[in-house]
This record gives structure tokens, C-alpha cells and sequence, in this order.
């Protein structure tokens, strides 16, 4: 049986970011009117403020906040903050969105406050979205929209949208599509979803995602497939996030056997990065759990002779990864892969099981693997 | 009214394709027998053997043939194109494909000839697709697929596929995906197309592509948008000359105003670039036409202060494409338009529209240029 998901209330979302802005500006207006300094506090993004909290199962920001003072050497900076709190105020009323890019721009009138490059008004955006986040609010609900898309979906799922227009739904069976997929939208927080799926299959390549799909390996495993295209982006990681949250789907991650695909494209997925803590409660996976290709499945699928050797940078980013990277060194698991892949000193991609036949993938690769879940990496 | 396309015929290519390759396998087989040494005439790929048609309107390879024949020192490179033909002849047989990666990993157990590495693989692909280009056929015909997908698609078009099971007709509406998209898939021959729209809209960035989706820009102007994402890809080229060509839509490219928008984007949409110039008659789009952002448009729509300086690059791309670009040397709107953004020294984003309102480029831009069609770059 399908299971129907209960639609997000997009007005109940806007009213959230519509008091938070306004309880922002109250607070300058009172300090202003009370004939003191009007300061914003916002939380440090820095490395300094972050941990990884092992329980949640991903990197968060810690209690450190900065207070962004009105004074003669922030005046510029203060004004910028307000002044985009306010543009995405009327975003959120008109119903409308602005790409980081667009933001950029659209401050170009701003006479004296106007930002000198993009990378100005993506720290003060960035300072925003900390601050919003705090109150689990993420930066597409402030209607800043990321450029670019989410990864292509094929499956048992029918993503219910809307018509921008009128409102009304609009349902997208996502095993509907031949030999297309559905592309994520940049803001997918209005999305439900109706599906009988029993995982997710989050997948590295377009090759391989191609594969499964035109081989409908959905159909026979009966999952959701979600192509990645590399490290997912924002939509792409808050698409799996809701759809998994929501109707109680295991995540499975399916990269190359490499330390990008480990400590790059499956640690984002699942715990995030450092420097963007403060998304973390909003775009990590922390339920992601990693299928392959593992360092053991060289030898297990008989890949040796399809492998190549790692390079300097692979090595580097191992080693990085097992000395400083809270996540996989929590994990013994992920240690004694990684060393083992040190210690043979190749990789191996996911289109190597090709070796074997185009099909072993769906045929023998996939099925063994589900077959016994507990081996997966955490 | 919507007008039907006759859906292509997938048996008659793949029978075209077969013929082909059983063709050349008949000579070689023949020039055996006879106690000769076989060989295979392939066209010379190099630049010396490239010329640009303008009548045609694209980069062709001319006429200049190497001949492959078997000899102690090509028999390797000989026996590698025989079965990677082969390779071909049962995927088109079973109705599957592989990547251009997997035909590499599929090689690993041909014993001595076996490819060292892919870019050995892929120097005998393109040897074998220039010669099925001579005959109209492409590589995904082959079935030979490549790693990336096609862009995004949205507005009052029906794609109509075949589900890859049991091969029944699949209509996907494009005006129906609410604020998602339809993925082109990796390969498009196989498609059909309704449409009631005016023209295609071909699109550089993500961002603008959204903002004209999510405001239903297709509807107001009757076109189909397509989001190329920066240099489209294989896939989206060949969908957007499929479609253009089937439903005689004009196409219209949107950039960015950037010797990369003209010389990167547009040129290789248009014309195909010079290094692969046996793919052009398939690929290439020479119907398409510059909408914008061209340098006059940075006077005519006041965005002065929302440029950003040429870089040392694009400088050096500017000069490059005066001196040495065929296509662009003949076009004397082209010239003087490259020459009047090295005067003014800036390049302009098509988001710096936003300087005027985030959606100026939908109520007053876009609508100012497509009533002066004329006035597009050729």
C-alpha cells in the first residue's frame, strides 16, 4: 500500500519566517528607541564553534555567538543585514525567491551599503541563514534560493507539488517518466510524497543511476533511486532528508570505492561539512548508511584487476580524513576500511563491477549487498 | 492547436546501425579470404581536416581518411576496434548500452587488448563514431552513452518515451512537473515530440531558468525552456535540434555577456567546436540564434554598474575568437559586438538584470526582445 504524506503548510513556514525577521527588527527598534547601541546576535560559523555530536550523528554549531553592534566601523555591515532581511521579508509576502546571484544584485541600488562583490553578500546572507537556522529555519525558506538544481529521481514516488499559479496540486509519478527522470527543484520544503518504496539509493554517477533506471532496478528492489551526480547539493541532500524523515525510508549511498566518495560525497550526505555547520540540522542524513563500493568488495566481487592506483591526493585526503575527521574516526568500521584501502593502495569505481558484465550490478552486485544490510559502513 | 510528431522508428535505426557494423566486418572478413591485408578507412579527426560549412552552418570534417590495416604494430589498436564494434553489435542486439567508462571496464577481459587506460578507449570510440557520423549515426546509436544527462525542460511540451519494459508509449507533459523539471536522459533519438509552442528558449544558468519556471514564463510566451547549465551537454544539444528541427521551432540562446557565453556556449550550441567536428551534422543546432546578453544591451537596458571587468581571460577568449574563429569571423554583427565589449572592458551576468527588480528580465526584458527578433545575433 502507498503511504500518503501530510503536505507541508507553506503558510504556517512563512508566518515562522515572516515573525522571526520581525521580532529581529523589533529588537533594533526598541534599542533604538531606548537610545542604545542596536546589536544583532548571530551565531559563529567559524571551525572554532563546531562539533560533531555523535548521538545527532552530525556537525553542528556550538553556543559561540557574535553580536553585530550598530557602531561607525559596522554601519555598512549592519545596514546590509537589515536591509536583506528585508528583501527576503517581501519575497516571502510576494511569493517570490532570489538566487544568491540575484541578491547580489539586486543590492546594486543600495547607494552606499550596495555590496562590493558577490563574496560580501554571501557572508551576510550566510550570517542570516545562521541565525534562521537556529530556529530551524533554513535559507530557501528565507526565499534565497541556491543556483543550482537537485540530482534526478526515477521511482515508485509521486512527488506532490504545486501549480505556482493557482496553487493547486500537482502530482509527478516519478516511475512515469521512460527513460527521463524528475529533476529536483532548488526549494523542495513544499513537497509531499506518496510512495511504497522501502529505501532510498542515493548513487555517485550519472552512468550507474542511468543503469538502474533503464534497467528499472526500482521496480525489482523496490526503491527510490536519487542520482547525485557527485557531492549532492543543498536540494539534493534536503530532498533525500524530507523523503526519508518523512516516510520512514532508509538511506543507502552508493559512491566509487575512493576517499572523495567516502570522506567527500557520503560524509556531506550524512554529516555535513565543517565550514556549513550551521545547516546541518536541516540538510544532513544522519540515518544515510554506506552500501559500497567498499574497500572490501575488491576483493569480495574479484575487482583487483579493474582498480587503479590511488593518487597523491587520494592518499593525502585518506590520511587527512583518519587523523582530523571526527565522524569517520568515531567509527572503527570506517577506519579499518580506509586503512585497508591505504594498505592496497588502489580504488575502485563503481562502473568496474562492469568487468564482470554490464548487468552484474543489478544482476549479482545490488542484490548480494541488500541481502545483508548489516554489512553496510555506518 | 498541439501538433503530433511520427515517433521515430527504433527498429530502423538499430537495423541501420547492425548494417553497418556488419558491413565493415564483411571487408574485413573478405579482404582475409583473399589473402590481403584487411583494413578499415576511417575519417581523420585532427583539425588539419576540419572546415566550417557556412551554408551548412556548423564544423565538418572534410574529407581526408586514414586507413586502419592490420600490422604487427596496429593490431592491437586494430583487434580494439573490431570488438569494441562488436561490443556495440550485441548491446544494440539486447536492447542495453553502456557508458563510455563501462565499454572501458567491459575491456578489462580482453587479455593483450585490453585498454591501458580510457583515453585509449575513447580515441578508438570517436574513431569508430566518426565513421558511423558519415552514415548519420551517432554514438549513442552505438549505444554508446555518455557519463552526463541532459539539461532541464519545462513548458507546453509532451515528451512522448517508451517504457524500457515493455516498450508502451509514455507521455510526459512538461508544463505539469510544478516547480521541477523533466531531466533530458543520456540519449533522445528514441523521443517524440506535441507541442503547441512558439520557439525554444535555451538558457545558460540554473537561476534564471527557475525564476522563468517558477513564474511561468512558457505560458505567457508560448515556449519551451530548456536549461543548458552552462555548455550544454551532448544530450541537451541533439534534444534541442531534435525538437527544433521536428516542430520547426526557432531557438533562441540566452547568456550571459561573456566571451564564454558567445564563444563556450552559444558557438559550441550552434556550430560545434572544431575538435569534434564529426558530430556536428547530428549535434550541432545552426538554427539557433543570440537573444542576449549582447554588449549593446548593457547601454540599452542600463546595466553599467552591474558589470564586473573582463578578466585577463576573457580578454584573451575576446581575441582569441577575433583572430581565429571561423564562425564568428565571418559574422560582422559578431565581430563588432565582441569588439564593443573589449572596448567597453566589462562582461555583464544575465542575473545583473536584477538590478531593475528580480523579475525586470520577465516584464520588461525578455518581452522587449523577442517583439525585435531581428535585432538577435546571428
Amino acid at each position: 500500500m502507498a503511504t500518503r504524506t501530510k503536505l507541508p503548510d507553506p503558510a504556517e513556514l512563512d508566518r515562522r519566517t515572516l515573525d522571526l525577521i520581525e521580532s529581529v527588527a523589533r529588537q533594533v527598534m526598541a534599542a533604538i528607541e531606548a537610545g542604545t547601541l542596536p546589536a544583532i546576535e548571530l551565531p559563529v560559523r567559524g571551525l572554532s564553534n563546531v562539533r560533531y555530536d555523535a548521538k545527532k550523528g552530525y556537525f553542528e554549531l556550538g553556543g559561540a555567538r557574535k553580536s553585530r553592534t550598530l557602531m561607525a566601523n559596522t554601519a555598512r555591515v549592519f545596514a546590509q543585514t537589515l536591509r536583506l532581511m528585508a528583501v527576503s521579508r517581501r519575497l516571502v509576502a510576494d511569493g517570490d525567491f532570489a538566487t544568491k546571484r540575484e541578491a547580489y544584485y539586486v543590492a546594486k541600488n543600495w547607494g552606499a551599503c550596495r555590496f562590493n562583490d558577490q563574496a560580501e553578500s554571501d557572508a551576510v546572507m550566510d550570517d542570516i541563514e545562521a541565525l534562521t537556522s537556529m530556529h530551524g529555519l533554513s535559507r530557501e525558506q528565507l526565499r534565497f534560493y541556491p543556483e543550482s538544481h537537485g540530482g534526478a529521481v526515477a521511482g515508485p514516488l509521486t512527488v506532490i507539488d504545486r501549480n505556482p499559479d493557482t496553487g493547486a496540486a500537482i502530482e509527478v509519478d516519478c516511475a512515469a517518466l521512460g527513460s527521463g527522470a524528475y529533476s529536483i527543484p532548488r526549494s523542495v520544503e513544499h513537497l509531499g510524497f506518496r510512495t511504497d518504496a522501502g529505501f532510498i539509493l542515493a548513487i555517485e554517477t550519472g552512468g550507474m543511476f542511468q543503469r538502474l533506471n533503464s534497467h528499472r532496478f526500482w521496480r525489482r528492489a523496490k526503491c527510490i533511486l536519487v542520482e547525485m551526480g557527485g557531492v549532492p547539493t543543498r536540494a539534493t541532500r534536503r530532498f533525500i532528508r524530507r523523503l526519508s524523515d518523512e516516510r520512514r525510508l532508509p538511506v543507502y549511498c552508493f559512491t566509487d570505492c575512493d576517499p572523495y566518495g567516502f570522506a567527500n560525497i557520503y560524509r556531506t550526505l550524512k554529516v555535513g561539512s565543517g565550514n556549513a555547520a550551521h545547516i546541518s540540522p536541516l540538510f544532513c542524513v544522519p540515518q544515510a548508511r554506506f552500501l559500497g563500493v567498499a574497500p572490501s568488495d575488491i576483493v569480495d566481487y574479484g575487482l583487483e584487476d579493474a582498480t587503479h592506483p590511488l593518487t597523491r591526493v587520494d592518499v593525502k585526503r585518506a590520511r587527512d580524513t583518519l587523523a582530523n575527521d571526527p565522524f569517520f574516526r568515531r567509527h572503527r568500521r570506517w577506519v579499518a576500511a580506509i586503512e585497508e584501502m591505504l594498505k592496497m593502495g588502489v580504488r575502485a569505481e563503481q562502473q568496474a563491477l562492469a568487468k564482470w558484465g554490464l548487468n552484474y550490478v543489478i544482476d549479482e552486485y545490488l542484490p548480494r549487498k541488500l541481502a545483508d544490510r548489516k554489512s553496510f559502513l555506518p
